[in-house]
């Protein structure tokens, strides 16, 4: 492993520390190897050593290169500042993806508390988006303005470019109320954007990776807390892929949840979606008229109650919920697959 | 272990079916058991046998007698069928304690899907709450309406006496949006009840235990889906109680969250709360005047930033966080602790 | 699930409890089930009831039958008793395996202290032999004579028609020393037979499942202790095969670690083994001396040393080993290929 | 954390990575860390880098500074040079630990393949024994003979000054046959060293810490084995303390299972063990002769039965399991608990 550190701001004191994996070699299948970066918290005041190294440990050890940001704190932490600090450390990880053997397409962002803030940023309002966003006990919400009051509510900025996130947190955080998670996963899933979430029931703030070697061992903290590490590994390589023989695989899971934003149409869209579409609209009205005598539907898809989920549901399940014929549903799935998704 | 099969409602093809364990003899820490009462999914068409037996067997492995509710569905469902048959299988658990061996105050609610929504409402809305629940994949929001038309929206009816809850789902689900499971968290966490979620990346509707034996191995299903059995298990343990040498110690994680709910002041309530109450909004003013010259703190009190966060955050967090000097904190507990929380 | 118990013999009080998995129906990849047939220990004086029903439960959640023998024990537990007694027992378990669902060739057996003496000795010794052995902190050795003077030493019963096993105990075993494991493995491994085996730092015996509510939390035991049950699941499933669409998948490890018990010989057969074939020994000599001038190989076959290694090591690795050329061994492979295996 | 590298000699090429964690400051409760040394394998013919680096990551996520030693191979590696570069990076790093913030007595070895040979030589030859020895798929018997003739057997080396070892491998490890393993187990069991081990199922040799970034994800192996790294961690814990809130706790296992090895005598003894003192000899003869006429032992102690566990078991296991009443324990205890153990 080679380490580096780079100052990217003299005045701002910012820096960025890398820990760069062996690539090559006796590691043969590992030509290149993904990388995540890394937002240490402390309410915008300071860089915390305790979210920072030992966070590195375990993305080293699953084979990602590590960068640690230290950002602009204090004085110098006014927006945008911080989120210049992360733009710059982002363009020049991906400008040295020859140098540093990494994937260029497959950079995630880790970040804790205030850094968290700033990931989430990251994530939603950057020129230099991260593939995947970590969001460690974050203040996504307006209440970042208590510790940083120029700082923007990231939950608002949540867009259809938001990358995928993985957010934890115990529910009984003092510091940073549950209610800013719950908020950006709710933007998350009105925006159709894969996400994964952990809400352990209790314990402290900052608890980094709860390794007892950070968070000792008798902290009152609940037990499934420490699984948020082995789990976001196992969450980045089904958003990044997996390390194969010959470089890595294909991602399992794809950014957007359902098919509202592929270029083509499909039953994998949901109703609400088909429906601002004038040719798709024409094929669901006919179904629906012809489905409209007929005394096998569990509920008619035109009745008040179906309403309430055309919004949500793929096309297919609620064809399948109002037991529509299989062969329709696949000459439907034809019919719509050649319109494009404007 | 022993299993019994009671009918609740012939008309409505109502049964429980009881699992229980031994209690006393060799098990001599276990004169008595927990027990959870499993209501399995099915759009409130049927009950699924997927969701009803594979869920018992992990919770009976770990020392809870279990009991699975065949409730009201089809046209029995209309409501408040469902949860009639709820409320009497929870009073009819809860009368046969010494029979059966069952710690009274320490039976839990399992549902998935439809069941999860029965599972919801007896959260929220039942005469005979449960002690704790757990809601898989759970129509909880008004799209309940989409399969039963009579039933109510439980996000709206979590309350002050709503159990502590753990939920778990999919992202992916395309048949129970994610924002049902959403709008239940945060309505728990607006009545500062506590709870665990976990919501995995991908996966289908359904897979009840996501073991391989019900959910088949080659399922798309995200690999850390199966661990919401021990979790669950673990989150009771923490709630309910850990088996001890002599019976149950008592659990390590309260029911609220912050002190709003106790019956004395503290520094452990929220700011917002202790404002509302007379004799405490005058301790805190005197406070703030004191604190308000003082250069030493970080983001005074009554700033604009810090009432964003004011009724979320504990005083004590609060005082901490402004950098109050211990002491001072520790005689304003002091002066709150006489004082009743009405 | 349906619960049965059958009378094995009235005057000795053995017994066969069954509980027995649903099939079919909503379980459309489950026609059949494997099962598991749990032998409680109790040092040949009872059956203990803390290893059956505890036991049962995990393997039941994970889609196996599950059968509890209570065997002989007392004065009832003179030599072969208790082995007649599992030999009845597997064989009915097998007659029965249409009218149960049970897949005749996936029947493990679990047993605990002297009933994992009893498991081991179904394993070597009995008519109707298990298709997997899970031992649990087992008396396999002559100390079984301690608790039953007449019972006989299973590690020096393994032979080539014992199934493959799965050990675990803890080092600190105050009751059943840990060279009984070792020495069994020994044996497994001299035979050829594939195990796998976990020895947990410390802890009690008789700790079954230990599960808290099995082994109270306060127990001074091993946190890795409890992992012997998901583990040994994992390996019926590596050993018996994975529950897939179409029922089960074939096995993923085989019974025999080398190729030295194939129908024909090959280059996965240890040297050893292929020596004793006259057909194979002139085709090993010829390349050995094709070999002997040769300067590339980093130690000669012939050698001292090498003879160490050489009734251990399969073949192809000594080749690799000695770095002989791919070419070369795969026309080795071929002409071995047709030699039967004698 | 800093980065170190050390020449310990030249002509052997030879030199020691460290890689040094951050203590102190925000670390508050680490002023100190325990450590590991890293001994890769390679058949004494190279140092593989995919048994280096890989295996420093999650040790120094766990906590423990991490030391790679790159030692004498090839021609250099001729016997005692590879444990002499041991013992000098040992002393070196235990001569440091005031520099580098080390616990000199919490300094474990961890070694693979014939690293783990050296490993093991390190246990129980070395001038410098560590403090606990991870021993991974390693040759530790006379196989060594095979890549290094002039390597000694290191089963035959351990002795009662060996250190508490953690070992793992797969059965059907084709390069390193698992009865190295079973014979090191076999030595330490009959030395009464603790240990820990993990025999899984199936797998190739070398799989390092079967992290797909290290063993692809396609490698057929069995899905427990990547569990040997957090295990081995735990067991770390176990053996050499956890993180406090002040430093490190006492360790919860001793090196000695039973009390053979303890300064004076106890009922934790073994019978055997206490037959060779001629105080305690007399004062258990008294109670044997006492209990002969008690018809309410199970077994005699001195029937030819118990003779054969009689020097493996502790007295007081043999006591309870003859029924002698715990007044009459407690009292033989105090009396031996006086005498010295020679």
């Amino acid at each position: 492993m080679r380490t580096e550190m780079i100052i990217l701001n003299e005045t701002r004191d910012v820096s960025l520390t890398a820990y760069l994996l062996d690539a090559g070699g006796e590691f043969k299948h590992m030509m290149k190897h993904p990388a995540v970066l890394i937002l240490p918290g402390g309410g915008y005041q300071f860089c915390s050593a305790r979210e920072a190294d030992p966070v590195a440990m375990p993305y080293l050890a699953a084979g990602y290169h590590a960068f640690i940001l230290r950002y602009s704190v204090r004085e110098h932490a006014v927006w945008p500042n911080p989120l210049e600090d992360y733009d710059r450390a982002m363009a020049l990880i991906r400008s040295k993806s020859e140098e540093w053997n990494i994937y260029e397409d497959k950079v995630a962002v880790i970040g804790f508390s205030a850094g968290g803030h700033l990931a989430a940023a990251a994530a939603t309002m950057s020129k230099n988006r991260p593939d995947a966003a970590i969001l460690g006990y974050a203040v996504t919400g307006e209440d970042v303005r208590a510790c940083n009051p120029s700082a923007p509510d990231t939950n608002k900025a949540v867009d259809k470019d938001t990358c995928p996130c993985y957010l934890f947190s115990t529910r009984s955080d003092s510091v940073v109320h549950i209610l800013n998670s719950i908020g950006f996963m709710q933007a998350l899933a009105e925006n159709n954007i894969a996400f994964e979430s952990h809400i352990y029931a209790y314990g402290p703030h900052g608890f980094s990776t709860c390794d007892t070697s950070v968070q000792s061992a008798d902290t009152i903290v609940c037990s499934r807390t420490p699984n948020w590490v082995p789990d976001s590994i196992g969450w980045l390589r089904d958003m990044l892929g997996e390390f194969g023989t010959n470089g890595m695989e294909p991602p399992v899971c794809k950014k957007y949840v359902t098919a509202d934003h592929e270029a083509f149409l499909s039953i994998d869209c949901t109703f609400r979606h088909l429906m601002t579409n004038a040719a798709a609209r024409a094929i669901l009205e006919d179904l629906m008229s012809r489905m409209k005598g007929s005394t096998e539907n569990a509920v008619p898809l035109d009745s008040a109650e179906m309403s309430i989920i055309l919004n949500k549901m793929p096309l297919r399940e609620l064809l399948a919920f109002s037991r529509v014929d299989r062969n329709i549903i696949e000459m439907i799935d034809g019919q719509l697959g050649i319109i494009p998704n404007n």
